[in-house]
């Protein structure tokens, strides 16, 4: 499976490119979109915490392409990392860092592979779906191994120095649920949140359990603590 | 083929966890996305008119999973109906109500099969994603029999005293056209709906039939009666 | 590959039933959603020149089903093209015109083609979808050849008297750049782009070469002049 992780937006045609670059390199590929909505704001932190809150829901042969990648152009590394069994691909500012420090063991790579064309402005599609592709397809002579992905260190990666949880909230969904950068598990079950504005927004199980119009938090279905209006 | 019907809305990552779900229970399925902004409102009727209209639509095999649940967490039964050789899945809400009305033959199951982890505000994802997908691909030995479907009868089902037809909007498509919860067939050719405001409209065959500017209601390609204005 | 590139939009069922159609001929097809945001306008020759970007992108055996069609239910024909190994359905309004002109070899086909039920307003479900999944999938007996698609002549389809390249903003992506209908390799590398409003705008290569907050123009990932702001 190949889940697409971008902040290409549903509209337009950056998702349907990238189906199919990955479809042209593995055409029996399976591909989910995750999201197309993901947080860019002027740098990807808040997406990385949003990215691995999500990783370990999916089986361990997964490739995620993660492009959320404002720096395209310019001279940001690509990398891979492979945590758990699964793999990531993505820029290197910071969007992967989470989800390997997560992972109870992770590796990093430095992409070295290079298409035989790279726009300049679309590295989703020419750079990071194809290499994904390849990798969940584990083709022989692709190029990956030694020529293609390189060994590097964690220690100079953007995002090394990030905190574990972000006390913000990353990402506000179809429901109008304001999905915070903190794991619920690592909150004390009767803390009470606290809004920019100075709010206290207490803890529920269920949008059942609670009064019609107020607000509250709850862990969600994906353990992180999100703020809701019952 | 396996069809999802939900309102969980096209951004954000409900839809593409629901394929993940499905994925990796029948690693081949194919998912088709019909809609993710059925109409919730305050109870899913609307979306029971609507979800209706479709059905027929596919092959007889196919399984559709619905999900426009707003009792999410609470006690609501979750339900499995198999209609003409279609299965559908969903909360026992009325969503599924009138496609079993609709149908020739229709059965009712009680869905008590759980999974290990089952969330308490998206069964989508952790019960009827995984069902479904059970039930698509016929896996022997998946707690599917007596074990996890439970024959029920439909005498106490919500939805069961509707009205066989809507005459409401029950939804608005990305053209401005107004779908109402009224089967064409059922309306003698040369009648007049009237619009809450008191305006009446005629019928047409086309667009390409009327003056610009002018509402008119026609057959739309599913059955229903649908309002634009040409 | 079948590739979509529409104007139902992302909301709704028109996408999905448009997948459904297609599975249903061809339970095996590899489904890319490339538009469904097509600008359709009073006539679909901006959607022309969008299409005309993207074909090339998709390996020789694709088949694109193109459906921006203000016409439908009236006479328009149908028509389906061969330009270098990759095959495309849509209706004859120009749509198709300039993958047309854009190949190094065109050949143009009459879809005589009917299926079954062909409603009034949904030719892409009901006729485009079903003969391109017949043509991707060439199932001998389908009804294609002198019986389905009859050959015909480009001298009397519509737009083959457009410009080469459409001096206007064609499409306006999620991210608020412009796309215009001009290939910027038939452009001098140091012209100057003026808009509507008199504004020159300059060229440059990357995002990250010009100053925030300034306007700039660049070959885009498909060849196209685009018009952002760094």
């Amino acid at each position: 499976m190949i889940v697409l992780f971008t902040d290409f937006g549903l509209a337009g045609p950056y998702m349907g490119q990238m189906h199919g670059a990955i479809l042209k390199e593995f055409p029996s590929a399976r591909i989910v979109d995750l999201f197309a909505d993901a947080p860019a704001h002027e740098d990807p932190r808040r997406s990385a915490y949003l990215l691995a809150a999500y990783v370990d829901e999916f089986p361990a042969s997964t490739t995620f392409v993660c492009v959320v990648d404002p720096g395209v152009g310019g001279s940001r590394r690509a990398l891979a990392l492979e945590a758990d069994g699964r793999w990531l691909v993505g820029p290197d500012n910071g969007l992967l860092a989470m989800a390997a420090r997560r992972a109870r063991a992770a590796a990093w790579w430095h992409i070295t592979w290079r298409p035989e064309r790279l726009s300049a402005s679309f590295h989703g599609r020419d750079l990071f779906a194809p290499i994904a592709a390849r990798i969940a397809a584990a083709l022989p002579g692709t190029g990956i191994g030694p020529d293609g992905l390189v060994p590097i260190s964690a220690n100079d990666l953007v995002g090394r120095d990030w905190p574990d949880d972000l006390g913000e909230v990353i990402y506000i969904d179809h429901f109008g649920n304001a999905m915070t950068g903190l794991r619920a598990g690592t909150i004390p079950p009767k803390a009470i949140l606290v809004l920019g504005g100075g709010q206290p927004v207490v803890r529920s199980r269920t949008f059942c359990d609670v009064p019609k119009g107020e607000a509250f938090w709850y862990e969600n279905a994906n353990g992180l603590a999100e703020i809701a209006v019952g």
